[in-house]
């Protein structure tokens, strides 16, 4: 670096690594980074990496934070809004997907930091993230009950239920790749996947009319 | 290796070189091997590994094949027996789970090989697990259809949302261990989550009366 960023270009580098952060995990079905790849990728630096996110795993986290506060906060949008909780599962439902199929190694990205980082760091996780989904979903569901449109379920195992769908990415484009040669899981898959996703998991949320 | 191993032997070290691969992928969280950790937890010359698997990577596959072979050896079983299928479905589904419990890596190993594998071996995981279980599924959704017990589905999809919903526990964990100091996903989680798996699987599936 010969001069000191200015403002905008300081925005620009440090988006520029956890895009290039992002674009590696993906096309490489890995949530490992090399600085030289990652320099490569970027086109920039890898001493940027040190100047913007103190090392490797600060940029980790914040390509975490990029793609979790996005789920997070749209969640909080969508429970806050007045139209049916039934309407509102669906609509989440189809985000996640939308999610995973963009960024599918998130919830390796995800668990990887919660394993490797401090405790403190992983606890600061669950906070930031996993207990505010938790909350959401604990809403979601008991608003759907109350008005008797949703059987009672544990909203935690049915988080693990969308979850577990929507992470199914990472695994669909490996096998497509490398066991049948196929080169990209398309829009129209996510689509159809998402459309047999709900048809599958709202009939069993869903309270039967007597 | 003072003595050549008798068979017995042979077959015992070579067992408990794929236990000690197995236990360390399920407390650690990983799937990644050290030969240096593997000989600590086995108790056994790390030399062995080159001697019974080539390397590294046979001792992966010849753990993925335990516990691969296994799952689809069961599904080709149950989807032969003479029962009906949406109760050879749930059998199936809580095994899958089961399984999943037992062994929480597993699917993150099948996508680490059939990442880093050659060509050959990705194509070769394929055509043993990846294509018998395709080809049992689109036989027991087929059967269901024909018996007016399910909607018609793509299988493959459907596959997609069974793993998707097994391979929870490896998250599960991560979370619970790092983020919440708990130590263990206990049998009761896994068979409540199998439950809750089925009462929100099942009805999506299962025709609805006219």
């Amino acid at each position: 670096m010969n001069e000191a960023p200015t403002h905008d270009g300081e925005l620009n580098a440090r988006d520029q690594l956890i895009d290039a952060a992002s674009q590696i995990m993906r096309d490489g079905d890995t949530v490992d980074l090399s600085l030289s790849e990652l320099s490569l990728r970027s086109g920039l630096n890898s001493a940027l990496v040190k100047y913007y996110f103190g090392n490797k795993q600060g940029l980790m986290l914040a390509l975490l934070e990029r793609d979790m506060r996005n789920i997070v906060n749209s969640l909080d949008a969508l429970v806050a809004k007045d139209f049916p909780p039934d309407e509102k599962l669906r609509v989440h439902i189809r985000a996640v997907i939308g999610t995973y199929f963009r960024f599918p190694y998130l919830n390796r990205l995800l668990m990887r930091m919660v394993r490797d980082a401090s405790p403190e760091v992983s606890r600061k996780i669950a906070d930031d993230y996993l207990l505010p989904i938790s909350h959401a979903y604990s809403k979601l569901i008991d608003e759907g009950v109350k008005k008797g449109l949703f059987r009672p379920i544990d909203p935690q195992l049915f988080y693990f239920t969308v979850t577990g769908a929507a992470d199914r990415f990472f695994s669909a484009r490996l096998v497509l790749h490398h066991c049948y040669g196929q080169s990209e899981v398309t829009e129209q898959m996510r689509d159809d996947y998402a459309d047999h996703t709900l048809d599958i998991i709202m009939p069993g949320l869903l309270k039967r009319p007597d």
